[in-house]
């Protein structure tokens, strides 16, 4: 079996690939490193079945030579800084919209592969009024152009997996956490204290509420639904969205202080004001994952023992806040 | 007041061209030719407070000069032919998505109109399940590239609208009927016994049921909306959907039964294999329209008097079959 998987140098792409290469996988990654870290795949460069192509999902000839042989595509490449997106409004439409039309047509030219698994985001269902959130959400107002890119590409794997009899999952993930996560609050909060010990600026009054998922979770639950189970196999529902989360949640000021405990500093803490850290900053997050926990799977990881997991692995791996400028 | 309207030698475009004209607006018709039609805007092009541009909502900058002093943009233009999209599989993610991105975007950047009125479509609900069908339906599936681009750009209005302090209305058509119809199966059947009057080939068994709408009707909504009540200028409620619709439908062969009477004809009728007349057609068309209903809006034609003016409007314009090849 063989796999390609965009987005290789990421946090979720060099879990997917290190998995893949357990499972015996021959594996294609993808990546154009403009975010993606290269010491993520030391490892799967020491095994033979991996092969690594430096180029961009916009490079459509260089996707379509990745296409041949492959037997299933984890899509994973996207911008992922929901922030920025107000600032330069191109980068979700080109890399996340654009980058997955171009998989997308990529698979059905090559004819090899018609399976993919596809990152979405909580993101996609904006800011919902029910809790936790399922994925049959009726409209969901976007508060942000990286939600809606996201539920733009869910449209566009649907759309392909109808027209073109392929088979299609999407995930729609909270925020990650575990060895090697390059963003999000703990990195922002580890790299701050790194700076400056003595104060920690939040952004947002602290009180948001959001639900986290461990990088081993997610990597399982992946694997169970498009690798051992393939509930859309059957070509009369060719497409499936899931959830992905924990059943938990926690105050950002509490994981803030799980933090600084970890590192164990005192700095003052600085709030900004209103829930939200910024504009498409979602206060409260916790998705309704009762669907793919009737499949089987569920997260063994609590929120707590991933927060001070992600503070200690950063902390033996300070190497990555000089990747990330 | 001035507006911009994209698509405006359009089926749709035209009409609102007029429409605002009668209203006094100032208006810029902003349309490629390349499926509008210059000869509707004959009228308006008497009207001194019309302004035409031949360009293309994919030049950036031409659509930045187009929106400058613009109070309200009616963005029309769009890749309508829905059975090209599994051909030709980048004409909606291009026509559509990124055209309406490029109007949004064009629209911020011009700081002048922060309002938009998008011409969605039911297609966007992909093959739903519940009838008639609301506007808060879950997650369609979409069973098109096009239904899935325009989801896609109501997903960008969304978002803009949210981020940027703009006012956003999208509406859900159904197919249209009346006068300057220049597609859908009205056109297809009277060009086909034009041609050859002994014969009427029908895609599909005849049996899909479909909704239509005056397209009087629809512009009397989309003025009550966007001009005359503006429920969204309320900025904590930006954006609204609206479905468009009729709470009537008729069968195709019915339909084409009425076509024929009007033209005096009797042809033997072919007709294809199963409901759909091809992938991504949808066998049933019904939308709920009682959200806009309950704002004071209700269509004011029949289904089988659309059919019959239409039908007439184009045996009164033969000219319309040699325009669109």
């Amino acid at each position: 079996m063989k796999a390609l998987v965009t987005g290789s140098s990421g946090f979720i792409g060099s879990h997917i690939v290190d998995e893949l290469l357990k499972r015996n996988y021959e594996v294609i990654g993808l990546d154009n490193l403009s975010t993606g870290i290269r010491r993520f795949l030391d490892d799967a460069r020491k095994n033979e079945k991996f092969y690594e192509v430096e180029s961009d999902i916009l490079k459509f000839e260089d996707l379509c030579n990745c296409m041949q042989g492959v037997d299933i595509v984890y899509h994973m490449a996207a911008n992922a800084d929901i922030r920025g997106g107000t600032e330069d409004t191109k980068i979700d439409l080109e890399q996340n919209t654009i980058g997955t039309y171009n998989v997308l047509e990529a698979m059905r030219l090559s004819k090899s592969s018609s399976r993919i698994c596809f990152a979405s985001s909580a993101a996609a269902l904006g800011e919902p009024e029910s809790f936790p959130t399922p994925e049959d959400l009726p409209n969901p107002i976007q508060t942000s152009l990286y939600g809606a890119s996201k539920l733009a590409c869910e449209g566009l794997v649907s759309a392909y997996c109808n027209a073109f009899d392929m088979e299609g999952y999407c995930f729609r993930f909270v925020s990650l956490l575990g060895p090697r996560y390059p963003h999000g609050h703990v990195f922002d909060f580890v790299k701050k204290l790194k700076n400056d010990s003595s104060k920690l600026e939040i952004l947002g009054d602290g009180t948001a509420q959001k639900s986290y998922l461990h990088i081993n979770d997610c990597i399982s639950a992946l694997m169970l639904i498009c690798e051992d189970l393939r509930p859309a196999k059957d070509l009369d529902n060719s497409f499936e969205i899931f959830n992905l989360g924990m059943e938990e949640y926690i105050e950002v000021s509490e994981s803030a202080q799980l933090i600084v405990n970890e590192l164990g500093l005192k700095p003052e803490f600085y709030f900004g004001h209103g829930k939200r850290g910024w504009v498409g900053d979602n206060p409260f997050v916790l998705l309704d994952i009762s669907k793919i926990k009737k499949l089987g799977w569920k997260p063994r990881n609590t929120i707590k023992e991933s927060i001070k997991e992600t503070t200690n692995w950063l902390i033996q791996n300070e190497w990555i806040f000089d990747e990330r400028v």
